[in-house]
């Protein structure tokens, strides 16, 4: 191959834009993370399922924000036959595809969870990636609120287990119904009206960013942003967009008062009934000893997908950080879900009810790592055996091959360079120590093991006496084979 | 939603051929597979890195089996800004990238490993797929065979500690400088024989498959296969066939006479230089315990990939079961590598030696399946409380929550069906026991618990006195309070 490589001209080594590389930290990080996930989901009841990242676009569905053109949030491509392929952009469209092509040897009610990594072909920006890990967990089967319910509360667990606090994480619910009951009073009901019911619930959507203020010129005839650029409403004139957002900020002082306050708009079609399940919700999470300042009820809640037919969720974390302006700011959202009772059903002449809620998993890791909750030090690496006499490899590689016999990280030196260099490699490895043999110390039977993190504390000793004492433990010689107790003296000496 | 959703007329719910899911036994297989690799990997001081399922199509290369279509083997399409992307082929070719793209902050040697799916466009057949797991580990920046003889050992453990018995694999090395050595000997040199070159490449590669006799037809003219379908060969001569063969057939009773075997070729090039290679891995080897009986030197070996420049390694089960025509094979190849010192190369103005391998997690699953050391049974289920009251959903959501933080897996029956279509979903479930509370038991302060296992033998005991002694212990009620005691009581029966 070196006559097909040399004719090629330099390549870049570069990433197209929104993808990253990530390092050990934060893939440890992100195990430890699922994993803990993995068991609460378990401990509910869900069983893993794993649907590929490559689906027939058609079955995929176009439920994210719509633009005009057709690839548009979405990569696609056509299979040799000229389908078209659609790497997935969530986990819930894949999921109903599976559930309706397996549907008859499936459980009902079928609990499944999953986590894996999504694509948007959308402008990347701060902290907005074209591939990031979703982890859901989805019900199907089951029309009953005790399934939102449950969904509520393992949420609610799920970040008590990540270590985020009570208090510094709520779960708020919603419901669409109630949403689309005031739409349908206010006139917006009805084929004709898709669009414009789209556009008021992608307003909604926006209430944290743009306050009521920016809403309501959204709700109208349109909103103008810093940057000039304007955004058109949904055009509802001022009785109208008031309604909705009577609707959106009929949030009280506890859930009942809340459903009170519900109660009193003038709902059409399916509205009253979305209320009962709310009242279902709050029910089922108070008696299993999940209060307001875990699930709560709150109508300002809608979620941006267009999917959603029922209850919605959308787990903040309230803790305030700075944002890019250097203002603070809740950390907002990590979490959301709803019900998509339509979502299965495009693949059956049957109504197939479902809900399920996705952890954005990078967002939520960020989350955690604000609150000292991940470690983002390097771990500790492997013991690196230098190579002082290059003709010895096989006796170097003898005492790396007892090391890692004994369960020992370790690796002999495997580059080029001299001794310098290779103690800073070992540094640069996070190595808890390095074991070094030259010619001396081989004719003795011996070997000697440098403790680098305690090295690196002599040069601040003024003391004489003590200087020499940590300087003595600091380097050791040891018969090589006691080279397993003397390396294992070392590690013992970490906190 | 429902309005658009309505529209659709009922699509298809399948996958693109090639493409499948997973549900929960095999994903558990390969979680715990993943986590004893990751462990091995560890040991020898590699450490985690991950890139994205994207990247530009130039950033990759073209190193998979050359076709006339310009996609063959990838999938490909255009980024908004018309440059190509694509998903990666396997994991070699973006850590060739990341390391380029990161060269001055990695530590070198850099040792990573990773696992992840990756992507071919090719024809799939029974067990072949276009989205598969490999997980790989990677020395760059040594040029050293220490390095390639520590990934034949650390390919030795891996399947120990996987289960995979001493004898029941082998760990293959050879090395692709003898094999251009002897190619350039036999007037096969330079850049106007590379697409012959790589013709014997693809036909030794064979010989597993085809014998000696059809991989010489593959050398000379061509072979057409029992189909009918002719391939064209490397156009060979009869005595540049037998020379190529003899290469391939040097293999001795152990690695020195291997070695004396080989020295007896006639080679140009590098030829000798890879000889001293494949000596010196072996000595390496052997100082480190690893003997013939787990790492061998083995000509035959040659892998098809057009990337490697030096060592090439296969891990091979060695022990037979039935193809898909009933005729006993040894089960082949799981793993394979080797060295690329070009491909990092092909972003820099330097030379950067690499060298690594990459475990096929499928197929290594399917073998140890075989070993019957991967479990293909369910796993337990949770606990399932049944729904007798439809009103009462508070109190057994409060039951189930009960059980849940004192860490028993359970869930409450979320669908509308009675009671023999709940304990159906139970038994479906694999659940352990039932949880089952009526209005006298609730009234009476009490729930019925249901081993199912238990109760499942009870049909075959013929026994009027031992049949009522396992009635009872089979279904028994506790105080409710008592439930968590009651359950674990049932689980601590289960083997």
């Amino acid at each position: 191959m070196s006559d097909t490589l040399s004719k090629l001209a330099k390549t870049l080594p570069r990433l197209p834009r929104g993808f990253i590389d990530h390092g050990p930290a934060a893939l440890g990080a992100q195990r430890r993370m699922l994993e803990t996930i993995r068991e609460v989901y378990e401990l509910y009841g869900f069983e893993a399922v794993e649907t590929p990242f490559v689906e027939y676009t058609e079955a995929l569905g176009k439920f994210l924000p719509d633009t005009d053109r057709p690839n548009a949030g979405v990569f696609s491509f056509r299979d040799d036959d000229e389908q078209w392929l659609s790497l997935r952009y969530d986990l819930t469209a894949p999921l109903a595809r599976h559930v309706a092509e397996h549907f008859d040897r499936l459980p009902k009610p079928y609990r499944s969870y999953r986590a894996g990594y999504v694509f948007r072909n959308e402008k990347p920006g701060p902290g907005r990636f074209r591939q990031f890990m979703q982890c859901d967990a989805d019900t199907v089967g089951s029309a009953s609120p005790a399934a939102d319910a449950e969904i509520c509360m393992m949420a609610a667990d799920t970040m008590e287990r990540l270590g985020i606090p009570r208090g510094a994480y709520i779960v708020k619910v919603n419901n669409r119904k109630v949403l689309d009951g005031v739409m349908e009073a206010i006139g917006l009901g009805g084929e004709a009206n898709a669009g414009r019911r789209l556009t008021v619930l992608r307003a909604i959507d926006k209430l944290d960013r743009l306050g009521p203020d920016g809403v309501k010129l959204l709700l109208g005839a349109g909103r103008k942003d810093e940057s000039g650029d304007f955004t058109k409403g949904a055009g509802l004139d001022d009785s109208q967009a008031a309604t909705i957002l009577a609707f959106t900020s009929a949030r009280a002082g506890d859930n009942a008062a809340t459903i009170a306050n519900l109660r009193t708009l003038t709902l059409a079609g399916a509205g009253e009934e979305g209320i009962d399940e709310l009242a279902q919700i709050a029910a089922l999470t108070a008696s299993s000893g999940y209060g307001e300042d875990r699930v709560l009820i709150d109508p300002s809640v809608v979620r941006g997908l267009e999917y959603y037919t029922g209850p919605v969720f959308e787990v903040e974390l309230t803790f305030e950080v700075r944002d890019e302006d250097g203002r603070n700011v809740r950390f907002g959202s990590v979490a959301g879900g709803g019900r998509y009772d339509g979502l299965v059903g495009r693949f059956r002449d049957e109504p197939v009810p479902a809900t399920g809620f996705s952890i954005g998993v990078s967002r939520l890791i960020a989350a955690l790592t604000h609150l000292g909750k991940v470690s983002t030090e390097d771990e500790t690496g492997p013991v690196v055996v230098l190579v002082m006499d290059r003709d010895q490899a096989a006796s170097y590689q003898k005492l790396v091959a007892t090391l890692r016999q004994a369960g020992i990280r370790a690796e002999m030196y495997l580059g080029a360079a001299g001794m310098n260099a290779q103690m800073k490699y070992a540094d640069r490895r996070n190595s808890p120590c390095a074991v070094i043999q030259g010619s001396n110390e081989r004719a003795a039977g011996e070997v000697q093991i440098k403790d680098l993190k305690l090295g690196a504390t002599l040069r601040a000793i003024k003391d004489r006496s003590e200087y020499l004492a940590q300087q003595a433990e600091a380097q050791f010689s040891v018969r090589s084979e006691d080279l397993v107790a003397g390396v294992r003296r070392v590690l013992a000496r970490k906190g």
